[in-house]
């Protein structure tokens, strides 16, 4: 499995309409194990993102379905930065969704 | 919801026992919507938790849980620290369980 987290910072006021556009985005996306979309508890402009993959090879080709580059055009003006990043090899646990055929 | 993330480092040599003990304790807590347990991908000591829960109080509660005190037990002398961790609200995505009763 491949995974990733990190936590991004919205224009401040915009965190909402950010989050709407990173879940509209995420609905169907082949060999995604989880993608939860979370606020920050203490910083009001903050979202953390946590993923999980069957491969680095599907979380890549993510990029380039039309609805996240789709996403991604909307959401960048709404994005003021990026920190606390790190990339993971998830081993298992609760709420692994089966991966779709892709 | 609640959530929370945070990166733990084992004692050298310990994590692959550490992530076992993690994963064997968090087969049935009430309330728990998401826990993805994590190599760190350039740090060989270091494993990232990532959790959903129904709310607050079931994430409490499950630190009470008979297999949850004995995995806490049997895993402090494999944990060195912690560090880099967050409180969250997470809003929806991919991969969070159905909450069991409880």
């Amino acid at each position: 499995m491949y995974g990733m987290l990190g936590r991004m910072k919205a224009v401040p006021g915009k965190r909402d309409d950010l989050l709407a556009l990173l879940l509209d985005s995420s609905g169907s996306m082949p060999g995604c194990l989880s993608y939860i979309v979370a606020k920050d508890a203490k910083d009001a402009d903050a979202i953390w993102i946590t993923e999980a993959w069957d491969s680095k090879d599907h979380h890549d080709a993510s990029l380039k379905l039309p609805q996240v580059q789709a996403a991604i055009a909307k959401a960048r003006p709404l994005i003021a930065g990026f920190d606390s990043s790190a990339e993971t090899e998830p081993v298992g646990g609760i709420g692994l969704a089966s991966a779709p055929k892709g």
